[in-house]
């Protein structure tokens, strides 16, 4: 995979995923200058001094000169940051993301870019429960998915060099629409962030003692942000709200053959989810 | 911890548990033999072929010559093998089992158990979706916990050698009754199996594309036994009715918060289940 060379990339948030794009970006010679833009200038210092940008800024005007902008912020800020860093750029500048969900931003954005911007949603599937440039991580990216949210506005060429650009950083790509994206998504990922939370608030503080792999494994999701968490389940409400009555269905099936004793139902669901969950990996 | 030394430990059930136990014993110079019962002839040749057990056979009456039994079968046998176990040794020999239900089968032994032969309940919190014992780890119960469940009936000095032997295999050791292990690992155990199940089979096979760590992670234990598993929530079924009670609780809790915009609720509902899942290491 090749993608355009780029003199400088523009990552605003430099955050786990904004600080390993960086890092990524660099270790494979895509770049010749990272501009990091963020609010916490300490945290950009550290990012600065650990070697993942060459510049920083708190001022998102800092962004004018970079050829490709992703901005890596919470959700519910992304569409704003993607608007006014377009609104410093030269046109034909190249911008894109790396938000959880993608319907409300990409519309917001599209609704709100300067001419000239050219701007294409994407969501890298990788990352983890920790935060922070200190995790960031220069081979997050290799052989995970990268999910293209492409609309009838998207200019082609941007799609192709958005796509090339993960694509060198290791990344499979695929594309959907930004709103099959957070129907899909809602279940595959938000879903698993609510249900690793409501298990972990199930546990009385004296029996953490008998958690082993099991319990933990299940609940690692939920040491995640909770700022970040919660407005990713606002901005995709109605297709979180699908899965969670999904998953319950599938719970009370289970619940339902155990009641009644019914243990050949039990083992048959039982069955159908190790289906599932075996062909995955 | 030092065990009293043992002459010849029986294993019956020569899985991921058992033959860990066989192995971990070996390695450390707790026995001089270990036999291993089974029902399937061609996995007890692998288990003596890979160093595991010293002699192998299908009929129980080989227990004999043991000091000390572990019973390893799945939860629904574990009874009926103790008391035949014991009905084959001298006075005097320890029995244990390492099932992930307790309450059933330390009453049900009790009930039946020969004159002489010292049981107490144990659980070991180790082992994985794994079975088999090609994947037996010498290690496994290294830093793990096993629950011990003495009753009114335990002989003491049966406590402390079964006690002393799980410890000389490097975990630590707690002890409650049966029905108190029981209520507990309902929730820490035999919950999160269950969950993982409704999420795995809640996922459409044309969106495992769309799966990472986090769905992988959270769905793991639904790779385990079916029917392992089904049998384990059956022997605990009143507890694990009632931790499905208190999970739902804690799931429509979010999905309230969510349906109703009350963001701050959602966010503080999420930094509790954070705070526990952070708690546990």
């Amino acid at each position: 995979v090749s993608a355009a060379p780029l003199s400088t990339l523009g990552i605003v948030g430099v955050g786990l995923i904004g600080g390993s794009i960086a890092l990524a970006a660099r270790k494979r010679g895509l770049v010749k200058r990272v501009i990091g833009i963020g609010r916490n200038a300490k945290s950009l210092d550290l990012a600065r001094s650990a070697g993942i940008v060459d510049e920083t800024a708190t001022d998102i005007a800092a962004v004018a000169p970079a050829d490709l902008v992703i901005v890596c912020t919470a959700v519910d800020s992304i569409a704003d940051y993607v608007c006014q860093a377009a609104s410093h750029c030269r046109p034909g500048t190249l911008l894109t993301d790396a938000g959880s969900t993608k319907a409300e931003i990409v519309r917001a954005v599209e609704a709100r870019l300067p001419p000239g911007a050219l701007f294409m949603g994407s969501h890298p599937l990788a990352g983890s429960e920790k935060t922070g440039p200190e995790h960031a991580d220069a081979d997050l990216f290799e052989g995970r998915l990268v999910v293209l949210t492409p609309t009838e506005r998207t200019d082609v060429n941007a799609l192709d060099e958005i796509c090339a650009f993960w694509g060198a950083l290791g990344a499979s790509r695929t594309a959907v629409s930004p709103e099959e994206h957070d129907r899909i998504l809602a279940l595959t990922s938000h879903l698993p962030h609510l249900v690793a939370s409501a298990l972990a608030g199930s546990l009385p503080a004296e029996w953490a003692l008998f958690t082993a792999t099991g319990f933990r494994d299940t609940t690692r999701l939920a040491g995640s942000s909770p700022s970040l968490w919660s407005a990713i389940f606002r901005a995709n409400k109605p297709a979180v709200l699908d899965t969670v009555e999904r998953f319950l269905t599938q719970l009370q099936r289970l619940r339902d053959a155990l009641a009644a004793n019914d243990i050949a139902a039990l083992e048959s669901l039982l069955t159908l989810a190790k289906q599932i969950r075996d062909s995955l990996s």
